[in-house]
This record gives C-alpha cells, sequence and structure tokens, in this order.
C-alpha cells in the first residue's frame, strides 16, 4: 500500500507546532517535576483536556536525535534512510539555498605549521568578523576549480561553510580535518569511485587556500569536514498532497523546510512575528509548521527555570492559533531537551492533538510528559504521525474494501 | 523464528466474537461519549473487569481499512500483502465460492449509445428483478470462450459479478470502466505479458454481451472493474493448525472466512441463529470465529442511538457464549465505525481478551475505548493478535533454550 494512493486533497487545515525541544524529565532540584510540570499553561491545558494525547519516539528507543532526523521523523521521512549530512546542515544554518549539483562542507579556520601539522583547530576562535574578511579574501581568489564554482560562506567565528556547485560531484569524501592538534591536515580522499574527481577539486582548493592565507597569524590554514548532498528526498507537498508553509525564525529549521519543498517566507525574528505572518498567509496553506526554539534553547543551557518561563510564554499564543480554527492542531517537540541533561535526549516528545476526529480524550488531562504518556494515542513513532493527521483532516480514502 | 514451527495443538477453545465498526469517538451531541460508554452493558462491563484490555491497529497508524483487509489482518495475514481485490469480495458479498482457477470482476449495466459512448454509468438503476433477468439471457447465450467458462451472477439493480474459470487466467487487467459518463467504454488491457489471453477473453466476452444487449432500451451496454484473483494464503487451520469454524450471517464475511480454510455453515441470518449454531458446533472446533454487523451498519448509517442499542443487545448474549467456557474469549471489531463519522476510520479497535492467562486486569475496567486504551495489552497491530491467542490457549511452546 502506497500512502499516497489513498489520499484525496481537501481543504481543512492543519497547524503543527513544534516546540523545540519541548519534552523534559523530572528534575530533583524542582521537586521532581517536569519543566512541563512547573510551568503554569491554563491553555495548553485546557486544549489538553480536549485533545487526544500521546508521546512521540522520533527515530527508535533511545536514540538522542540531532535537529535533522527529528524534523524528518516528524515530517514522514524515515531519518535513517535520508541522512541530512553535517554540511548540509551547517549552510542551512547560515540560511544558504543548497542545490541538487551542490556538496557543502564544514570549514574551520586553523593555525598551522609549515609542514600542515595543526597547531590550533579553531585558528585562536578569531573573531567573526576577522574571520568574515578572510573568508572574503579567499572567495576573491577562488572562484572556479577544474569547471567547479567554489562558494564560500562565512560562519560564527572560526567556522565558514564551503559548497561545491558543478555537475557529478560527489559528497563520498572523507574529512581532512583529523579531529587532533599535533596531527597533519589529511588529504582528502574519494571513498568511492565516483568522488574521485571530487576529491581531486577539495585537495586543489585546499592547496591554493593555504597558499593565499600563508600570511594570515593565526588563519593560516583550513580543515574540512561533513562532506554532504541534500538527500533526494520527494518533496512533502507532492508527497502529502498539501500546500505547505513553514514558519520558522531560525535559518536551519527554514533550510530544512524549504529543502522539503516548504514555502519559507521571512518570518522576522521573533515568535510574535512569526504568529503574525503564519496569520497573514494562513488561507493560502493546508499544513502550516511552526516552530519555537526557546523552549530547545533554555533545555540546552540546562535553564529550568527559563525553560518553564518560555512554555508559559508559549501558553499566552494558543488562544491566538486557535482561533484561526484549525480542523486538526497538533502541540509536540520534534526531540526533548530535558534542562536536566543540558542537550537533546532520547525521551519521547508530548504529543497533543485537538481535532474533532482525533479519538478519546481525557477531560482530567493536562499537557504534561505524564499525561501524555497515559493517553488514547500511545507512544507511536513520529514517522507515524503524517498518517495520521491526514486521516483526522478528512484527506485518506479507505483502504481495501 | 517460524510461528508455525513453535505450535502445539491443544483442546482448548478460542472465541473470537468480532463486533464489526465496534469502536467509536467522543459524539459532541451525546456528552462527548462514544456508543461503548454511552451503552449500557453490564455484561461486557463485568467481563472487562476480569480481562485484559488494549488497542488494536487493524493496518497501520491513520489507515482506514475496508472489511477485508481488517478481517485478513485480525487473522494474521498482512493486509499489505494479501490483497483481496474487487471483483472478489463482490462475488464473496453474493455467496459466490470462488476457486483458485476464477478471475472476478465487478460488472454494471449501463446505458450507452452505439459507439460505446456511456450515457448513464447504471442504466438508470435498473430494479434488481429486471436486472437478474438480463444476466439470466447474458449467461444463456455466453456459457464458455476460448475455453474459459463464463459465470455470470446478478447483484443488486444494476450491479452483476463476472466470473472467468479456466487454467493460466490472470487478473493483471484494466478495468473497462472509464468511470465517467459522456466517455467510450475501455478496451480490456492486459497490465503483464501473462494477461494477454484473459483480456482477449473479456474482450470477446464485452462484444458479445453488448450485441446480445443491444434491444435493451436502458441496460444496453456493460462495465467491468476490479478484476481479481483469490490471494494464495496459507489455510488458516494449516497456519495455526486450529480446527477452524466461522459463523457469520453476512455473505461476504462467510465467503472470506471460506477462502481462508474456515468451515462456513449456513449460520441463518440473524445472530440469536448464528449463536444457536455456535452452540450446536461448539464441540467440534478449537477456533470459532463469530460475527456480529450489527454495530457497523449502525455506524455507517451514522446513527449514534442505534449503535448503543445494538451493543446492548450483544450485551445480553455474553453469558450465553460464557457458559460455553472458552479457555480464551475475545471480544472485539475489525476496524471502528464511530457514528459521528458514518463510516469505517482508522482508529483502533477496543480489544478484551479474557482467559486466566491473559495478563493483569483492572477490577475498574469497563468496556469502553477509554479504559481499552490504558489497558494491560497497550496498543498492538491487529496482526499480532493470533500470536497471543495461540500463547494464552498453551499452544506455543518456548523460542530458544
Amino acid at each position: 500500500m502506497e500512502l499516497k494512493s489513498l489520499i484525496e486533497p481537501n481543504n481543512s487545515k492543519i497547524l503543527l507546532l513544534v516546540a523545540d525541544g519541548l519534552g523534559g524529565i523530572p528534575h530533583p532540584e524542582y521537586g521532581y517535576k517536569t519543566e512541563l510540570e512547573a510551568a503554569r499553561t491554563p491553555n495548553l491545558d485546557n486544549l489538553a483536556s480536549k485533545s487526544a494525547l500521546g508521546l512521540t519516539i522520533p527515530v527508535a528507543q533511545g536514540i538522542t536525535p540531532g535537529s535533522g532526523p527529528a524534523h524528518l521523523s516528524l515530517f514522514g521521512y524515515d531519518p535513517q534512510k535520508y541522512e541530512i549530512g553535517r554540511g548540509v546542515l551547517e549552510a542551512l544554518g547560515i540560511g544558504f539555498h543548497m542545490t541538487k549539483r551542490d556538496v557543502a562542507a564544514r570549514g574551520n579556520f586553523a593555525t598551522i605549521q609549515p609542514d600542515r601539522t595543526i597547531i590550533d583547530r579553531r585558528a585562536g576562535r578569531i573573531p567573526t568578523e576577522e574571520s568574515r574578511k578572510i573568508v572574503e579574501k579567499l572567495q576573491e581568489h577562488i572562484k572556479e576549480i577544474d569547471g567547479v564554482e567554489i562558494i564560500l560562506k562565512p560562519g560564527k567565528e572560526h567556522r565558514f561553510v564551503l559548497v561545491l556547485r558543478g555537475d557529478n560531484l560527489s559528497d563520498k569524501i572523507s574529512d581532512t580535518d583529523p579531529q587532533h592538534e599535533g596531527l597533519k591536515i589529511l588529504d582528502p580522499s574519494p571513498l568511492s569511485k565516483e568522488a574521485e574527481f571530487t576529491a581531486q577539486v577539495v585537495k586543489k582548493f585546499v592547496d591554493r587556500a593555504i597558499e593565499i592565507l600563508k600570511d594570515e597569524p593565526k588563519a593560516n590554514g583550513i580543515l574540512l569536514r561533513g562532506f554532504a548532498k541534500v538527500p533526494d528526498l520527494e518533496p512533502f507537498p507532492e508527497k502529502y498532497r498539501l500546500r505547505a508553509l513553514s514558519i520558522a525564525a531560525y535559518p536551519m529549521y527554514k533550510g530544512l523546510t524549504r529543502l522539503l519543498g516548504f514555502d519559507t517566507p521571512d518570518a522576522g525574528d521573533t515568535f510574535e512575528l512569526e504568529v503574525e505572518k503564519l496569520k497573514e498567509l494562513w488561507h493560502d496553506y493546508d499544513f502550516i509548521y511552526l516552530h519555537y526554539k526557546d523552549t530547545d534553547k533554555a533545555g540546552e543551557d540546562g535553564d529550568f527555570e527559563k525553560k518553564v518561563h518560555v512554555i508559559e510564554k508559549l501558553d499566552t499564543f494558543i488562544p491566538e492559533l486557535l482561533n484561526l480554527k484549525p480542523e486538526v492542531f497538533i502541540v509536540t517537540g520534534d526531540h526533548s531537551t530535558p534542562s536536566l541533561i543540558g542537550g537533546h535526549s532520547w525521551h519521547p516528545n508530548p504529543l497533543l492533538i485537538y481535532s474533532e476526529k482525533a479519538g478519546i480524550f481525557n477531560a482530567d488531562a493536562k499537557f504534561t510528559e505524564r499525561d501524555c504518556s497515559r493517553g488514547y494515542l500511545g507512544t507511536i513513532n513520529s514517522i507515524d504521525l503524517m498518517p495520521l493527521l491526514l486521516a483526522m483532516s478528512g484527506r485518506l480514502k479507505k483502504f481495501g474494501a
């Protein structure tokens, strides 16, 4: 059975609010509550009392996903099949538009000896502004190698992105970064026959860059890793026959959804502006992805109170979103980021689906990991969410007779 | 691991009561209760308080199954692997015994112009009695084409079933029904090399039928779709080493279980008669499938109160069934048919398993979707039910040492 063969488009609207890193675990210093349990969230709790609840596993039991795999899975793409490589994520993160002809890699400026032995893998963490000038100098001198366009984009501090654009390029190339100081820069090796040409181009680029940078006091070397092409995915709007809008302030999420074929208008850099943009474009789309970043940031910082605070802030937007009257409204995370852990984790995401056809709800429920774990939807794989949303929005025909 | 290699037959009895379309969702006009919640079911509730509860997903999250896939899954056959085509279901539905040599198709009488342009795809919905006579006329004139036996059976109104019986027939043939009026009847095309002969036979049949019908005022054309053979399944009694009985009043369920190798005696056309037949044959079988249709019918009609009523009626039969002392007694649905939706849905089925070895039960539980969603068995795939039932009936050896 191909899901697509069962899809019948209609005009109902699906609103997917992803609070990044939303889920937490009990924190011993805060009465063994999770951030969601500690937060005062009257709007989310009221919604939860009328919604079907559950938990979602982003990739597999025990697996802590990065943002890339976690989001792919939410959108119904198997993250174990479609990998979004480091270089691509880095390019998306600085707002670069990747094409199918591109190979991207993460770059670091480094301090090296004349024999290319690495003294400092981060070139003394040179300031962003200084690094930007060095990137510009490199770009000025190197625009093309053997017919391949060379594109360089500055990142923060010692970081930059290298993009090779051309035909017949491959990302099956080993890193030039040996990951340890005191070792020499490695030559890029082709990891498959098709990658030989690309590896040659990268080698020439490294040689020319080191020549150009030879008089830099700190940034006289470069390290490259995570060569990657964009995965060959069926665009989301075709896969599900949905006009799809992505409202995200952060470049990485915007870039990721652009890769998937979402429309990704500039939505400003605060959640208030995101919601304004959402209202403006509401009527033109069937599926709207709305991203809230602050929960993840607070979790990553290990800041329980901050995470509680930003959850409470998110809560205040719920009535406005409900006023848009989506037929299916989902509140969930991409992955959990418990402040006790101070990073992404493998814990499943709390999941709330508000829809006339969502199923059984519990009038006593609140929007917490605990109540979600007892919910009617059970613990499901994130990748199974999209078929449920299509079904609840009335878009799936019967399978078989 | 092959399940079959672990099976050790014994004499314990498994009674599977399938209340078709049993599951529901909260209905806003009835205090947000489901039909099971609204129904007064003292016997089922008493049973639930001593049973292991859970939910089953017939095919996959979000997928609304037809009765064919839903039942295959209940009996442990992957419905995505074994498809029961439209033509076969239609033949089963009118009580026709399909053999492995048969290809069946759904037929419609249609009104056409001399150039075969379709004016009315349903020939004015001619009355069943009139249609039956036309089928008889066709059958009288066409008994065989190129060594293939032609069998025609009337259905309701403009519908009939065509069965080709012969060797080397294939069901890989395109529909002759273009699905829209104003278009011409299509020629049947072979969709694979092996289907060329069958497509020729079908084409000759269509030509001869149109010639015979040329003076009919309305039913002067025929449309064929859903060519299908019976899937090549291991019979249920061999697969599980169970003497299997099917008690179903409706032809389709009887036909489907006959395909699977169940004994399918005539059980009358009411549930009362079904239960009488069950008692009569109880001692001769290990596994008894008992089908209750009324829940699905009421759900399909969108009639909440009727569905409540027929659930209450079903409840009154529970003591009689328990009196037979099955070692494992299951009450569940094949798929859900919420009256709020008025059709099959993707919502999981409530599942009750009463057995000394079923596992943990909750003395406060009632037989509702809600309590099933919190049950010890969790939410499982319907296809995993059979191994559980074999285990609970003491038929499965240890796997490995």
